[in-house]
């Protein structure tokens, strides 16, 4: 099956997601794969039987966030130099979502811009980083600082790669799926409530109505002004969690499930969101063998922290909260005294 | 005067370009002016003279291209993070073309992209680099090998600042405007021909015309496929001068003006333009005090450079000819012994 993408409100950029086994891809131009050592030694060979390109390099990059930084971006770009890539050339991002962050950002700066192709390989890849052209690194001022929107030429998902991955990577993938249904379609998460993630067929069709929705977003807002901050619920809580364990604890997706319970906390406490709602998704996100439990140790530390996030714009934090599944709102100028005890909810027992 | 800039065809972005004396400028959001010494020095009391916000940092750069490296884009972009930049902040480059490069590829990059405003404060770059949204920084492989296409939100360019402009520095400004008017307007050529530079109310009517022609031009083409090439007349030759002579010996423009003389004698090899024209081209240049003599020492070396440029997708050489003055055309495929018989002009005598 294929999703075509459409960034027409801001550029003229159309592209084709294809949710299929990957399909036979023959290049006239130098192409160079980028991917990590795991990626590599499971998969390689198979994307290597797929492809034909008149030049073909495979640049391997350290696996993990810690390397996702502006150093390993130069040594790709170095690597194309060395290979002498034109402006024809073609990066091909094989692997999760830090090798797509930085490929992508290496294709755009490259000699101001040149085609990238996307093939992800986990989950969490496959449903949130294939759409929107968000690329960077991190720096030690914190994640994603540095960065360029820069969309792909083609975006192929092929849920065999997800067959060697990691179970806790595959629920951290699912975070952002229920994510998705929660803000945005009630039906897509009963949907959710019922589906047999490990079916192959469901699992497609999942990922279809993923990047759908987050296409319809982006296409309504492609530099992230309006409606694409809702893709941050429960992120704005999620990055404190992370950030408190020092990215060691817990994985992106997983932060972000918790950050969801808080974040439904919060609305339920403002009226938006009822109860047996916030048990539904908690539920949900149960099922998918994420966390749900946290606990903060310190609730004003824990809140001062929102004010290093990059979203928080002068200082004020903007809540994205569900009103109603499905349905979302975002909030800003909340009373301190009201969030604390949210988070008060979250601590330690007194 | 003012410039509207409109780039309708791939964006929607439009921003005006004001060629004046510099207005008081009010800001609401955090202001950052990137500069260097030598700028700073000479004006930077008057720059500050214009300007408000509510918080305002300098940050100040070493001079020289020598130090257009993605090293002094990242300690743009630290020196932003320290001073806790957000994403409603506005970076000015007040400077010449270096400075407004790194200023605008630090704006792309820092959170995915922050406004930026050019305050340029020589001939090159007021005529040149302010209308195009190339921004970039050299790599040891190259110049300009990593950058991004990224469009300011204002440009105001006071002819004020040219009145502490080295000579040699303004001829090579000159030398672009020439190059417009070659390739794109014959009457301009002729006015060019007759005009004084040094009348400040001529130099703007120069300026907003070259500026008016340049924008005409990216519009066509943001993305530098087709008609920007023509933009290269004189580079081709140019870098190649300024690789051998390892960018000590001319500017950037007179280097490109050297490289104008050879492209057009080239041009009358093939029939494409009068000797008359190209003696007046040389004339002109020459009234501009640039050079237009350079001995080829080694031509078949000489020729072999072509082959390192970027511009040169897969190993052929695209020259951009005059065709008539106020004309062009771009031709590959040439003959390396006709090419080679024109680079003989400029060898040594035998």
């Amino acid at each position: 099956m294929i999703v075509p993408i459409e960034l027409v409100h801001t550029q003229n950029i159309t592209y084709d997601i294809t949710i299929d086994v990957l399909p036979q891809l023959a290049f006239d131009t130098h192409v160079v794969i980028v991917t990590n050592p795991t990626v590599s030694g499971l998969h390689l060979n198979r994307l290597l039987a797929h492809i034909s390109a008149p030049q073909l390099h495979v640049v391997t990059i350290p696996d993990g966030e810690t390397y996702k930084t502006l150093e390993t971006v130069e040594s790709i770009l170095n690597a194309c130099f060395e290979h002498r890539l034109d402006r024809k050339s073609l990066l091909i991002a094989f692997g999760g979502g830090v090798i797509g962050d930085m490929t992508g950002f290496a294709a755009s700066l490259y000699q101001r811009g040149i085609d990238f192709i996307q093939i992800p390989t986990t989950l969490l890849s496959q449903v949130d980083a294939s759409v929107g052209g968000k690329t960077g690194v991190n720096t030690r001022y914190g994640k994603n600082l540095i960065g360029a929107f820069y969309q792909p030429k083609a975006v192929y998902i092929d849920p065999y790669f997800l067959h060697t991955l990691p179970s806790r990577e595959f629920a951290a993938g699912v975070a952002e799926i229920v994510k998705m249904a929660v803000m945005f379609d009630a039906s897509y998460f009963a949907f959710l409530e019922k589906a047999d993630f490990r079916d192959e067929e469901t699992l497609k069709e999942i990922i279809k109505k993923s990047v759908e929705l987050k296409a319809w977003v982006v296409n309504q807002d492609e530099k992230e002004a309006g409606i694409r901050a809702v893709l941050n619920y429960g992120h704005t809580f999620g990055h404190v969690v992370e950030n408190e364990t020092q990215y060691e604890t817990y994985l992106h997706g997983e932060a972000v499930a918790i950050g969801m319970v808080m974040a439904n906390a919060l609305a339920v406490e403002l009226g938006l969101f009822s109860q047996d709602e916030a048990r539904r998704v908690k539920a949900l996100l149960q099922k998918a063998s994420l966390p749900v439990e946290y606990v903060i140790k310190d609730v004003d530390d824990f809140y001062e922290h929102f004010f290093l996030d990059k979203k928080s714009a002068r200082g004020s934090i903007k809540f994205i909260l569900p009103q109603g599944l499905g349905h979302h709102t975002m909030l800003s100028g909340l009373d301190e005294s009201m969030v604390k005890k949210v988070l008060h909810g979250f601590g330690v027992p007194q």
